[in-house]
């Protein structure tokens, strides 16, 4: 092609000429890079960027993507400068008042296959890596994720998109190798609420000698989460070393998993998925499983429970996802294994960081008025992970688990994780507001609401308010009389005490009738 | 139930006790409603509200849902102080320093719906009336708008999913009402750079007397809008009453359609899909449907091009796209036909609103150099709005649009019409900084990238510069030796100009060979 250029050479012309002030301005956008520029801003101006386009603004040879917001208040940015918002400031890595440049800037190329999968198409291994690469740099809006997340909502991926999606999810952060060739963890699937088993598994098969290095997350959707709950006895956030440390001296851990950079891309999807309480099969399987086989597990049990109002229903739908867990892990490489369980009710009686924190504690204690179904639970996982052991006969596990945790060993060795993580002390107690919940007929408990448990105690403040939430006094079968406690909602703000109040006043959400009425489900082992 | 509440009786619990300050935070968040809460503010600390949670606002008795921002800068917010963005704030009505409350929110109830749709399942009209009316309400964050957008891409809608979203669009806002039995308008459905007719039909068919009240949309994904190249002549952005008064003297108007109230839903889902760059046939059809419907009008001309480059590629999706708007259509109670047209290049010679008004005009003005394909497509458009006068025979409106414009009535109506709403004069010119693309091959043009050149004109800066696109020099069929001029890009502002440049030198998008190798694309009509 001839070209013959009457204006400025295009090949000398040099991108970014007119130059502002770099701005740090104290937003937290939550994970999105947003450059802000004055409406009066010569640039913005002359350039014609348009509102929530994407731009390019350069400094010292870094470049970094954001979306561009326009400001009407000088106090924000003057004319003559270009803001940054927390995130983007960082990755710039310039101080105030230096000179920034300021481009156009295409979408990240990868949103060109978040397209194309939207209209249905189906993507390559290749494909997944390109866009886990673009959202790991930062280079997706929000706005971009969220398209991306609702394009692979429930039926949007297949099984072999969702093992490359979580191979690219391995393969854009860090991997930890624990040169060992056990090494084990455990995850729950959620949505039932108190289901609290890590902190029991954890010191069990930790005081049987293997190697647990568990990391969690803290709640996305439910009322608190394992790293939330662990948060009231002991530090969670924890260095990448000290982390390491612990788990070398202790055998096991019970760390947040977001200080270091394992799957970094889950943690970037999930702050699009919490505020639009999205959950999705393929994104679960994917965001589970990445982090696990970035955290270096080798054997992994996964607890799926099915109830009517838990987050898997039927019996139908346990078992496909079982397929799908064991479809991916497979060709992940982790030896994986699936346990279905009850999921019909709250587990233990505490729903909320405090709450379930004591109900663990009352366990590892082996107090006689601890939950038996939470110990239940928790010696029934921590045999099966037990048997992972090459030394340990087939079906002796649940033995040796309740033998460490009858012993005293168990509590023992939670000790010791709770000291070599830093004791929180003194450990905060339930909310003061307390709001009682009767029964109002006489009869047998059939079935317990575990989503409106859920609300209730998330309305009363937890996860972020570690003393809120709803203790629970009766459970399915047992015989109740008009008058009796069913639950007691416990929070600390009066605001969020009202919510939590008008929610239960539209129904108690725990159903009583005769023992007839409670749904039985046949579990397959 | 009966109740025990051994806190604050939640009946009388003041929701929103704790107050603040009320701060108009000057940043134009582009239709999405944003609070921000210093990190150090109390409310903050004390409810643990997350960031990007829904909030909801309260003062003087009114209410506003909002995202919520966690700020680290007292420039932008103090800590005893609530900022609001721009829409926020001019929604709650208050001046700054009143105060205002603060408490959790719910999402709205309708994403609930949206989140049922993301995972596959059908919605009634019901639930599109209560999903319209939570986004017009702007209840939506643009995360949930991108989920909703997202969720009805490409196969998400079915036929009466969109019959249902289009009547819920009209339903949420202004509906016009002319009075007469006859209300014409045109709607092409984009894709081809440069298919400005509706500058041409507007005043051939309010010179034949009909009612054309056309209000068009800026460009959102293209370089050029008819608003925005109407906006090069006149003033186009009028209020409804002048609108109004400009469409009963003249018969017709060229008018941006953003000022009226008329299906608000659609702007602001716009404002979203602009920036994803989506396009899904359920939104577009029921973007324009609800937008016509509406504005008050009884008979409706859809254009569908078709052409390898063009949005609708081959002419069975051009078919099914027609069948889709006629069953839309009739189920509206508007009469509607559809033609599909030759859409393998761009049409006449600008792209970019400086150009495309010349064209518009030169044609107006019977100049012997106008382009000869954008005058013939206009006539046949024109033809068939003119056969909706039931005083004219069916086949004779092509030759009555002629005689209108050969005439030169076309012409003074565009006039009048340009005088009405307001000339803009001087008339700007095409951008100043030109680079030209030269055939490197003798043959004939076979085929043109309309993607390409629509890219290069918005990388030069159009729709936002006016002068800026590119100028077409030769059209499919046209005999070129080595070295003769393809086209030549105009921008003003260097920046753009370079983006223009480098994109151009990756390949002109001017296929050249033997006229066998020319596409033909069989019309039925």
């Amino acid at each position: 092609m001839n070209t013959r250029n009457t204006g400025a050479d295009p090949g000398t012309l040099n991108a970014g000429t007119t130059m502002l002030r770099l701005r740090r301005v104290g937003i937290d956008t939550y994970r999105e890079n947003v450059a802000y520029l004055h409406r009066d801003c010569e640039v913005y101006r002359a350039e014609g960027f348009q509102a929530l386009a994407k731009v390019e603004v350069s400094a010292n040879g870094r470049r970094v993507l954001a979306v561009l917001n326009v400001v009407d208040d000088s106090r924000v940015v003057s004319p003559e400068q270009l803001g940054l918002s927390e995130q983007a400031f960082a990755q710039i890595a310039c101080a105030e008042g230096e000179r920034v440049g300021i481009n156009h800037a295409e979408p990240p190329a990868s949103m060109e296959l978040v397209r194309r999968k939207i209209f249905g198409e189906r993507l390559t291994q290749d494909d997944y890596d390109a866009i886990a690469g673009d959202i790991v740099e930062n280079r997706y809006s929000k706005l971009e994720l969220a398209a991306f997340l609702v394009a692979g909502g429930q039926m949007g991926l297949d099984r072999d998109e969702i093992l490359y999606l979580t191979r690219a999810m391995v393969a854009t952060g860090e991997r930890l190798d624990w040169d060992e060739s056990v090494v084990v963890d455990k995850h729950c699937i959620g949505g039932v609420p108190g289901n609290r088993t890590s902190m029991l598994v954890v010191p069990i098969v930790a005081a049987h000698g293997m190697l647990i290095p568990k990391t969690s997350s803290r709640a996305i959707t439910s009322p608190a989460g394992t790293a939330d709950t662990m948060e009231v006895l002991a530090q969670v956030d924890l260095e990448p070393e000290t982390l390491k440390h612990i788990v070398r001296h202790q055998r096991g851990c019970l760390a947040w998993g977001g200080t270091a950079r394992l799957a970094p891309v889950d943690d970037i999807l999930i702050s699009v998925e919490r505020p639009l309480r999205m959950d999705s099969r393929g994104q679960m399987v994917a965001s589970i499983l990445s982090k696990k086989l970035a955290a270096g597990s080798t054997h992994l049990l996964i607890d799926i429970p099915v109830g009517p109002t838990a987050k898997v229903r039927h019996m139908e739908h346990a078992l496909s996802l079982r397929k799908l867990f064991e479809y991916v892990g497979d060709r992940l490489g982790i030896h994986l294994e699936v346990i279905i369980t009850d999921g019909r009710q709250p587990v233990g009686r505490g729903i909320g960081p405090v709450l379930e924190a004591r109900d663990v504690m009352q366990v590892l204690e082996n107090d006689p008025t601890a939950p038996q179904d939470l110990r239940q639970r928790a010696l029934r996982l921590a045999g099966r992970i037990i048997e992972f052991d090459p030394d340990v006969r087939g079906g002796f596990g649940y033995a040796i688990a309740r033998d460490i945790l009858d012993s005293g060993r168990a509590g023992a060795k939670m000790h010791a994780i709770i000291e070599a993580q830093g004791r929180r002390s003194p450990r905060p107690e339930p909310g003061a507001l307390v709001f009682d919940v009767h029964a109002t007929t006489s009869g047998v408990v059939t079935a317990i609401d575990n989503l409106l448990l859920a609300r209730l105690a998330r309305l009363a403040g937890a996860p972020m308010d570690k003393g809120a939430g709803v203790d629970v006094h009766r459970k399915i079968g047992d015989a109740v009389e008009t008058g009796d406690l069913l639950y007691r909602i416990h929070a600390q703000f009066p605001a969020d005490f009202q919510f939590a109040c008008k929610a239960a006043a539209g129904g108690s959400g725990v159903s009583i009738g005769s023992p007839d009425e409670i749904e039985r489900i046949e579990f397959a082992d």
